[in-house]
């Protein structure tokens, strides 16, 4: 399998360990953490047959996991990244998800000019935590691109997202808590209207490290906050909620 | 002491166990809850001397506890409902806090006529909860205007507190998880940028049943979310935080 595609320098294939998909990834670039787990998780009881769209692809590790987790028709990642995008592109032969996940090398801000608008029944981001100028730059761009809104800013993402989202269709974002104000205020400036917060911790001592949100597009406000999600437990080992959702695949 | 009022037909006196502090409440009326208490907490390390509005002062439970809790130099409620206006009068008088406790019996739209404005240091509120025309109505008229927004919106209260706070005062706000977005939403609207979130729980297990919210007129925007407050512990025990709530007076 792994011949159909080849490895650049420093690259690497990492096993998800779920339907036997795999993930190529840069030692010195942008690696995906459990946030992007998370919210595959979190997005996967999105309806039969969706259309989907992921914003800010990256590596391509959401779409693949929704590739694997739901019954989605297609998924349409969107990378600004062209190294990133090639990357994506070989996990995509990889894992023979040819028919099902497509990438596209392009800015998320020019999406609207090149995909019909209204159309997507559900959209995925994992975005830039950082405003651009904010916090120590990291010196490899690759990161940089990944954790600073250089390219596109959270306006951009929600903005884009309500644009290609049907009315009714559901976003799904993973984020920092010391965002929350801005996510909120611009889902609800553009009519995707938040309906579930989670609250991630890494025990249950500690503050919310992220955010899972959902809005729904032109919907009625009602916020419903799910119960906490915890990583470890007070003895530093996974809780088992954490433990289903890396497990899964081995059930299924 | 308690010569010096008169009680009124179904009213009582309750003894918060604090400093000698009292209040009256109507047995058929609107009687305060955990919410104000834990606002009254959350707002307590506000400066020296500050000037302080409270937003439907009700029973004046808030401004109560907030004379013995801190350095404050006045507090000034506004109650709509005359009946209850009547009663926090009398509590005033009955903790000899005339000095620093003055209510004043309007709708907290017409306040700005009344006191100048962008003088306060702080305002604190538990507006009622639920939207008009939403829910089972309870058919106490007080009740009603308590808790369902029938003489001022969320909206109301938060413009009015712009309007009345210096730049770089404070607002404190009780409310219920599922108005959050509209809190939010609306501070920011009115450039009062939220800083600190804290959810209340019953116990750990449960779902949040209260948001307290700070917010800084004019403020850059951050967020903090700070650790979660929980009512009682898996023992269905009151959790040390709220025995120290509740008690701080007697080691005072």
């Amino acid at each position: 399998m792994e011949n159909k595609i080849k490895l650049k320098k420093d690259e690497r294939i990492d096993d998800l360990e779920f339907k036997n998909l795999k993930i190529i990834q840069n030692n010195n670039g942008f690696c995906f953490g459990i946030d992007s787990i998370l919210l595959s998780d979190f997005a996967k009881n999105l309806k039969k047959n969706a259309n989907v769209l992921d914003l800010g692809t990256g590596t391509g590790i959401i779409a693949t996991l929704l590739c694997g987790k739901t019954n989605l028709k297609k998924v349409i990642g969107v990378e600004v990244q062209e190294e990133v995008y090639d990357m994506a592109k070989r996990s995509i032969i990889l894992n023979n998800l040819e028919n099902k996940f497509e990438i596209i090398n392009e800015n998320i801000k020019n999406i609207e000019n090149i995909l019909p608008k209204n159309t997507f029944d559900v959209v995925v981001s994992n975005p830039p935590y950082k405003k651009a100028n904010t916090g120590i730059y990291n010196e490899d761009k690759r990161k940089l691109i990944s954790r600073h809104e250089i390219e596109a800013s959270l306006e951009d993402f929600i903005y884009v997202a309500k644009n290609m989202l049907k009315s009714q269709g559901e976003l799904y974002l993973v984020h920092r808590p010391e965002r929350l104000v801005d996510i909120l205020y611009i889902m609800r400036k553009y009519k995707i209207e938040p309906k579930i917060l989670r609250f991630v911790f890494s025990t249950p001592k500690d503050l919310p490290k992220l955010v899972l949100i959902k809005g729904v597009k032109n919907a009625n406000p009602f916020l419903k906050i799910e119960k906490n999600l915890y990583i470890y437990d007070e003895n530093k080992e996974y809780t088992d909620e954490i433990k289903k959702i890396y497990n899964k695949g081995g059930n299924d």
